[in-house]
């Protein structure tokens, strides 16, 4: 039970500390992580139990796929930090963990990839899930003080980075089948990421100087990566290069989002889900394909057959994510939810009694 | 050794950082912790080979059985938080641990309580000592300003609380027979809890907020109850229902705590070990007692001795604890041990060199 | 791979935390710590994989062994902190890693000391090294006021030192035959040094309190001073035993070399990694030798000969760990690795962009 009570730390800790980089939303950012974490893993195991007794669908290991399917949920609530009211996340996290399980369904049953498979396509569909649910808030004023960290909230953050960096490659083999293989790519991919992530920040940021939200998300951008193409990567070098390719696409993607993506289509994006969990999500989906070709192509019925499954399995993982996230943003947003005044957005105060 | 591992973490940091919620008091709440940690875990270990040498037990487990009886005065501690010296908590430390394992061997040989049940009476031994101990230091005054804590401090103990929420399930299992039930009930039994807390916060409160003291306490209780509980637990449900009704007592307990119960008595309680740790305990021996009964109840004769064996075994542990902390109180004002004065306590600068 | 696990946890956020306690450098702390952890396991992984080419060594257990070996840069980056730049910090990791596994070479070739053992020599290596490092930058201004700690950044620091005491044991076990033998000493020697450090804080200081960099160095001694003797160790009581010498060593140590070698060597240490790691590391050597003697007193030439050998490993690792770390000084002052200025001294802002 080492890996579970790995999961669940890095589950319940690390991403309640990755979110607390808002100057006044500590207790939020951690309470608000553990509530939707602990509904998320119980409707998670109401939902493993239906299935055993409808579909007399043995299970095992039950309390580890509850724990990784959770990750869609806080993935997604980064998006919305600071937006959403508890009442709304608490929606959220039903909604959400019923659509990623149905959407698992339709890639086991229809698209035939293998349930350890689909159940990493978590990053991809709790960031593109989160991406549209954000679209249907209102935008925070622009200058916002409270939209801001201060060095304090960023070492908070920082610790609670580490803790996913380090947990990692517990996350990406919880699953796998050869665990450690799994462990060693995706140390390897990290490590990489990590070194990847402080060369390229100096060099994008105006002064040369290191930008910690680049490295928040470029490091852990490789473990997001390998956990997409992890069964399918031979060699550690492969996971190393990917490892590169995946601390490049956050930090480039969150250039370019935040100049062009993010103001046209009105997506405020609080903790930057997209660029650290979505575009790599979306890099290891591509390698896996690659991959699969690569070590297919002398047999050519096959190659067409697998990449039009896995293909087929990401595009319906993402649409299902968009489009159900958009009508959750919509229903959440109904005057019944009591929305979070965009003046009290990012504020503790607003949720929490807090003492000075 | 991954679980003393764990054990260890949760004992070391997580009760540390518990602690940390006090304004000024954040080095002598880590600080003192690890100390009476370490002393304690050292006498249980010669108190476990004197028992080798005496009376020819076998003894396997040593260290694990240190670092669980050890939270016991992790426990105590929390009730005279600020209040205590590093003398006294020291001649506590030592004195608790004596007094731990006396009454564990009343129930071992005279009760007939295995040694793994009676082992899991530290909560509530810990939270009763504490308390009696408490009884006998004076008051802080009413308003004082260092008797609070800011939202740095709350967040700090925040922290604290999620590690020992993560490590509950490895604690409860590390002298469990079948430990992958133990686990598996208390992860549920804590999930509930957490839910139940944030619902219970928002309905006590005056004005609809969350308050992170009842959160930090009630998503412990439903571990701590298990802790008391978990060999008679047959199905999840159970533990589920325990970790509901443990998180209500957690939060309607400090309630009534701080209404009536400590005014009228006089005991000040600095860290609320009365309804974090003692309330919940006091609930998993009933729910224990409740749950025999119900097993056993096609026989009546057994039932009778189970029933009053057990209640014999809490009542016990429950007045040795309260005599001996009562006791230990009285002595620990002596003169001799120069008792902090009340305007210094919750200070670390009495304690420690401190640097602005 | 639950140690693993461990050492990776305890290098990358032990360490990275260990150091924030200066008042301005919490994102350099941690952020250069992760980066030069990184790297160094890579440069590790490289130098094992050309060592199975060159020398058809077979090599299992690499991810561990790099992890390990990344402790000895991480150990002298404490003794530059905040006054490298991380250039200058990449390139001494690179220099740091290679140089310690051809010293490590020579220990196992011509002194026939074994692998695990010699592995076991990082603390000697790293500590001295950095010392002889730091000799060839400027001092910085005595009553600089970015060079202090905070009781904020202090309790961050223990946040570090207590992740390091908890893991300790399984760093010390990962390389050893006998794990559980090493734990277990480890833990005792780690339980006796905290006990001893806070007596001896206590008794040092001026008024009789505790103060903070006494009890973070000395906590840890314990753990340093068994890991150098851990193979000898056949007695529990032995490791209690060092753990208190190590602990008297640390703060003795401490007390001496502020007052009369830095200021007469002009070695500025920042976070004192002389006396948290050097000194207990001899203190280690010295054991293991007077052990080996003790267990071997029968068979004079056997004697004779190990003493001889370990005594030679010892000087060797120092020897190299000086000279190579003092040419490495040298080369990082060209002025090619632009020199962080003396007034940019211990000041995130010279590296990060810093919001307030």
């Amino acid at each position: 039970h080492a890996a579970f009570q790995d999961v669940s730390h890095m589950v319940v800790f690390g991403f309640g500390f990755f979110l607390t980089f808002l100057r006044r939303y500590g207790f939020s950012s951690t309470g608000f992580n553990l509530l939707i974490v602990v509904l998320g893993v119980q409707c998670s195991m109401l939902i493993e139990g239906l299935l055993v007794l409808l579909l007399r669908k043995e299970s095992d290991s039950v309390l580890e796929r509850a724990a990784v399917s959770v990750t869609a949920v806080v993935i997604s609530a980064g998006a919305v930090l600071g937006k959403a009211n508890p009442v709304q996340l608490i929606l959220m996290t039903v909604v959400e963990i019923i659509v990623f399980y149905i959407s698992k369904w339709i890639n086991n049953t229809f698209l035939q990839v293998p349930d350890s498979v689909s159940m990493m396509h978590v990053h991809l569909f709790g960031a593109y899930f989160g991406l549209a649910l954000s679209s249907r808030f209102s935008e925070p004023t622009p200058r916002s003080e409270k939209n801001a960290s201060t060095p304090k909230s960023d070492l908070l953050s920082v610790l609670g980075t580490l803790f996913l960096w380090v947990f990692w490659p517990s996350f990406n083999s919880i699953l796998a089948e050869d665990k450690n293989k799994a462990i060693y790519d995706t140390y390897l991919a990290l490590a990489v990421s990590a070194v990847t992530a402080f060369m390229l920040s100096v060099l994008t940021t105006k002064d040369g100087k290191f930008r910690m939200t680049h490295i928040r998300s470029a490091v852990l951008a490789g473990g997001v990566t390998v956990g997409s193409a992890a069964y399918s990567i031979e060699y550690p070098w492969i996971a190393m290069i990917l490892g590169l390719l995946a601390s490049v696409t956050a930090i480039l993607g969150s250039y370019c989002l935040q100049r062009c993506f993010s103001p046209v289509l009105k997506i405020h994006d609080t903790s930057g889900v997209h660029f650290t969990f979505g575009l790599p999500a979306v890099l290891g989906a591509l390698a896996q394909v690659v991959l699969l070709v690569i070590r297919n192509w002398t047999n050519l019925t096959r190659v067409d057959y697998l990449v039009l499954f896995h293909v087929g399995a990401y595009c319906q993982t993402i649409s299902v994510a968009v489009v159900t996230g958009f009508i959750t943003g919509l229903i959440l947003n109904f005057r019944l939810f009591k929305t979070t005044p965009v003046s009290k957005y990012f504020d503790d105060q607003f949720y929490w009694e807090v003492s000075f």
